[in-house]
């Protein structure tokens, strides 16, 4: 298992108001279903599960925006990757946590 | 007011852990006080404030992780900085949700 | 076509150095041959190619330094997605620099 | 002396095309002068100097497209800071192709 930040923004929508394709990207993630679960912070969805299952529902929300009419996409992903230890969106914010207690 | 997402990373130390650093950065974040408001995710730090607030704390995140010993440390950051309309972590997911919902 | 920027950092290692791992990815690209175009720069490499090649790749990539034997990898992939207008990485930067002439 | 790579786009601007924007970046770069070193790449810019005068300079950059009429900016800044070792955009580039030739 891996665990991933996303970020999509189309160009050129002559919006500043993002939120209606953020909403989009969670319908994206909802449909998905199973194999990845995710979080939306103000910053950047993020996204836990098989590396593979990650990259392609990544690859169907870059997609979306186009789907509403954007022209020019640009999506930051960011996965961190650990083989040597099981790790998951709460027991990564949980070490912190242990440690800052301690 | 800005909003600003930002991941710090020591490179070259030995270990596959990181949650002493992140422990470290949000005693940081924890002595900056009020100018910024902040939320760990499994993937970076979120700060809401003035820029300015938000530059001087980020700078001195930075250096955290080299007091702890680190040779080497690579900085993220990411600023969402909107003039045009107030916006604050809770008002960007919210405005999300609503959309969600709507 | 899309251009993506892609940096990937190995966590944990014990040496600041990370040229080799560098290194390494520079050859999977190269065997990734003709479906790609790349440059190597201080901070990333650039990839020029479709959007499926592109994230093929990088998948391969991403393995590389785990192949090396590392435990923990940070892997951050930006894609710019135009699809009003084709772009390569040699026509973004000299719209640029047709400006800064102009 | 640390390396650092920025992208900085404006949302809700109407336009695709951002050429305009980056070429201001660069002429903010240029009347920056002798503290910082930077080269444009067709995903980024990246800058070279001492951590201090590139966070001023970043800081500048941050606001002209706000000057340039956007009323949403997205920054995104990656800093490369090594302590054990000089190193420069140059000297990063120069060790990988050692290795690749090695």
């Amino acid at each position: 298992m891996a665990i991933a930040q996303v970020t999509i923004v189309p160009i050129g929508t002559g919006s500043t108001s993002l939120s209606g394709y953020v909403a989009e990207l969670q319908r994206v993630l909802e449909r998905a279903g199973g194999p990845v679960r995710y979080e939306l912070t103000a910053m950047s969805t993020i996204i836990e599960g098989e590396l593979e299952d990650i990259l392609q529902v990544v690859r169907e929300m870059h997609e979306a925006p186009f789907a509403q009419g954007a022209l020019r996409v640009s999506t930051t992903l960011t996965i961190d990757d650990r083989r040597d230890k099981a790790a998951s969106i709460r027991s990564k914010v949980e070490s912190v946590e242990r440690k800052l207690r301690g």
